[in-house]
C-alpha cells in the first residue's frame, strides 16, 4: 500500500494566527457599542448577521467588516454615527494589514514535509486577495508546491484539488485546526486528517459531531505542528 | 508550428455583464449624495478611495461596497446617517445577488471552442466567492475544463496558470475586454490575445498605451464573441 504523497496545510490558525486578530477587532466592536447593547446580545446579533450573509459574502475580513457595520446599524436602531462607522471600517483595514504571525513549528513542519519528499500545498479558505497576501507575507509560499485559495472547504472542493494534483484520497493528508473544513470532508473522501486544535475556533467552524471524527481510523491529532514530522513519517 | 491549444475566457464583461450593474449601483449612490456633492466630484472622490483601497481590498463587490461607504462618510464630513449607510450595504448585496446575464455569443463561443478541441478555461479576477457563484450561475462552469479565479491578472499570474496547464505561451489565447488585465500581460508573455471591447470599462482597467497593444502582431479584435470561432480557427 502506497503511503502519503500529498500534504495539505490549512492557513488561518494552522500555519498562522488569524482568529486572535479577529477577536481583538470584535473586542473593540463590543467596547464601541457597550452603551447600546449588552455584549452577549451583541455577539448573538453579529453571529446571526454573519450567518445570514455567508451565502452572499463568503468568508474573510471584508465580509466580516460589512457584517460589523450592518450589525452596528441594527443594534443601535440606526442611531450610530457615521464617524463610528468610519472607525469600524478602519478596524477592518487594520485587520487586513495585520502582520502574519506564524504558529509554533509551522515553518519547520512545512520544510520537513517538503524535505521528506511530499508534495506540499497550502489549502486555505476566504478572501482570495487577502489569503494570497498572507501566504506571501508568511514566507511559506516559496517553500510549497502549490497554494489553493478556495471559497468553501467541502468534499467537492477537496475532490477537485486531488483530481488536479492527480493523487487519490488515500495518499492525501490534510493538516488543520477546523473540524468542519479541514477534517470532516477529507475523512469523508477517504483521506487522512491531522487535527491541530487552536484555542480560538470560530463558532461557524465547529462540527456537529466532533466525537465521531475523533474516533475515525484516519483521524490523528497533535497539540502543535512541532509533532507533525514524526507523525507523518509513521502514518502508513 | 503548433497552433493554439488553450483558450482562456475572461468572465466580467466578456462572458457576462458586470460593469452595467456596478454602474447602476453607482447611479443610485450619486442620487443618494446629490444634496451633498456634485456628481463629478463624487466620482473623483470615489475613484480616489477605490484606488487607495486596491492594495488592501483587491477587486470585487465587497471592496466596492466598503469604498462606497467610506466615500459617503468622507464627502458628507460624517453627516450621512446610518440609515443611508444601510441603504448602501443593501445596494451592495443586490449587486452580489444580481442575475448573471450572458453577453451575445458567449455560450456559443465557449461551446465552439470546446468542440474545436481546445482546452478551455475561464480566467476571472475579483472576489473568489462571488466569481465562483457567477461561473456556476452562468451555466458555463460545466462546459469548460477549468476555472481560475485570480487576485490580479498580471504576467506572473498568467505564467503560473500556463505552467499549471502545461502549455507554452504561444499555444495560449486569452479572450477578454480589459486591455490591462486580459490583453497586455498575455502579449507580453508571448501569447495571443483577442480583445472584445465592452462599452463600459472601469477606469482602473484602462491601459496606458492601448495604441501599442493594437499594433502587436498577436493582438486580434472582434466586436462580439459571435466572431470568435472563425477567428480562432484562422489564428495560426
Amino acid at each position: 500500500m502506497p503511503g502519503i504523497e500529498v500534504v495539505g496545510f490549512d492557513g488561518d490558525d494552522t500555519l498562522w494566527q488569524s482568529e486572535a486578530a479577529f477577536a481583538l477587532t470584535h473586542e473593540r466592536f463590543r467596547a464601541m457599542l457597550a452603551g447600546h447593547v449588552p455584549a452577549e446580545e451583541l455577539d448573538r446579533r453579529l453571529l446571526d448577521v454573519e450567518r445570514a450573509n455567508l451565502a452572499l459574502y463568503g468568508y474573510g475580513v471584508k465580509a466580516f467588516t460589512l457584517s460589523l457595520v450592518e450589525t452596528a446599524i441594527e443594534v443601535t436602531a440606526g442611531t450610530i454615527t457615521a464617524v463610528e462607522i468610519a472607525a469600524i471600517l478602519e478596524a477592518g483595514k487594520e485587520l487586513l494589514a495585520h502582520p502574519v504571525e506564524l504558529l509554533p513549528g509551522a515553518a519547520d513542519a512545512v520544510r520537513a514535509a517538503v524535505d521528506a519528499g511530499y508534495r506540499v500545498m497550502v489549502v486555505t479558505k476566504g478572501d482570495l486577495f487577502h489569503q494570497e497576501s498572507k501566504v506571501a507575507r508568511s514566507g511559506l509560499g516559496e517553500l510549497v508546491h502549490g497554494v489553493e485559495v478556495v471559497a468553501e472547504k467541502d468534499v467537492a472542493t477537496y475532490r477537485r484539488i486531488l483530481q488536479r494534483v492527480g493523487a487519490p484520497p488515500e495518499q492525501f493528508c490534510m493538516v488543520g485546526n477546523a473540524p468542519r473544513s479541514d477534517i470532516a470532508p477529507v475523512l469523508h473522501l477517504g483521506g487522512w486528517a491531522v487535527h491541530v486544535p487552536h484555542a480560538l475556533t470560530w463558532e461557524l467552524e465547529r462540527h456537529d459531531d466532533e466525537e465521531a471524527l475523533v474516533r475515525h481510523p484516519r483521524y490523528r491529532r497533535v497539540e502543535s505542528l512541532c509533532e507533525l514530522p514524526a507523525l507523518l513519517a509513521a502514518l502508513v
